[in-house]
């Protein structure tokens, strides 16, 4: 069965990949270059496609920049590096898993699959509003009922979210026991000119507590 | 207060913005060109946009010619020109309005707005999945989740449809009500190379119609 998997490049959706694969979907991957400050997590997603052996990968643009609003797209906004606080992060980008699922929808319908997957966590990302149990669930209803698949009856379109409750350390032991090579992804938000990581940044902590808790060598 | 209008240049969105400004809004309009065969229909956006004194009219590109699937973006699949027929027509463009009212949230959003305007219709586009009622109400509520707005307790996104139960002869009535310069608009799928609407799709057979039951002219 075909399956949609949004790929970053980063740790969490490198894992979904392993996932999706795992469970014998035949899977094809979607990056979407936003103009994010990160953009060496486009490189990784490649990498990653290459690696897991997916069918294909693509890559679409999307305009975000445009609006801005977000430490990711908008230069003049910070990234912050004093760490992880409470309430939604400059780093949120506007309505972004809402545009990203949309991509995929409309990919998956082209497709006639039924099955997106998407590396969102409600725990870790706690104040992200579109990284919720109740938002992944409004919107696969949305879904079903924007495309084809409401009007004739098709399979209904799910949205698999195999991490939304796993912990990093959890996500980073089901990735090494998926035989995943960490060493393909990338998850800083404000990489140097060298494209290395910050070592800082929100995406970098959690990152590294994550391989941390778990006991594993993030390599 | 600040409103995002969703603007294709055709005579829908351009009522659409009429009826937001006779209210009162502060509008915002936002055309997408994503790769439609119909480009024609982004200059008419900008003409409609400045004529009826428009805040801000913004462009942004989205990249849906990658998946094809729809005679709109897709050069091997046809415009039909054999009129109106049941089912899902091939001009259908997969999640095409979940992926436009996403950009209009986005920008909302950064705008601190809660009001999107969308001139879907559920009469004469009944075909379409992503024109009924029940899909719009679905987005609403997926969109107050997947904003800030759902954590924060703030004003509640709203989904404007004025259009949604009208005809299109009431929509072009409703449009010269409101003093709409019906010349500005262009509505045509397939237009030739100088720009002239073709006369045979469905979107010019509607057109045409709608001006022939309201009395109206066409200009």
């Amino acid at each position: 069965m075909k399956a949609v998997i949004l790929l970053s490049g980063g740790l969490d959706s490198a894992t979904v990949l392993a996932i999706a694969r795992s469970e014998g979907y035949e899977c094809r991957c979607l990056s979407i270059d936003y103009g994010q400050r990160h953009r060496a997590e486009l490189s990784a997603a490649e990498r990653v496609a290459k690696s897991l052996g997916a069918h294909e990968h693509r890559v679409v643009k999307l305009d975000l920049a445009t609006f801005g609003g977000s430490a990711l797209t908008d230069r003049n906004i910070a990234v912050p590096v004093e760490g992880v606080k409470n309430g939604i992060p400059v780093t949120y980008v506007p309505a972004r898993n809402a545009l990203f699922l949309c991509h995929a929808l409309a990919w998956a319908e082209v497709l006639e699959s039924s099955h997106i997957f998407i590396g969102v966590n409600a725990l870790d990302y706690s104040g992200y509003p579109d990284c919720r149990p109740e938002f992944i669930e409004a919107y696969e209803r949305m879904a079903n009922l924007a495309t084809k698949a409401g009007v004739e009856g098709r399979t209904r379109v799910k949205i698999h979210t195999p991490l939304l409750h796993l912990t990093k350390a959890g996500i980073v032991k089901l990735g090494r026991e998926l035989g995943l090579d960490f060493g393909l992804t990338f998850s800083c938000y404000d990489p140097g000119a060298d494209g290395r990581a910050c070592g800082q940044c929100d995406a970098c902590q959690l990152r590294r507590k994550g391989f941390d808790e778990a006991g594993i060598e993030d390599r």
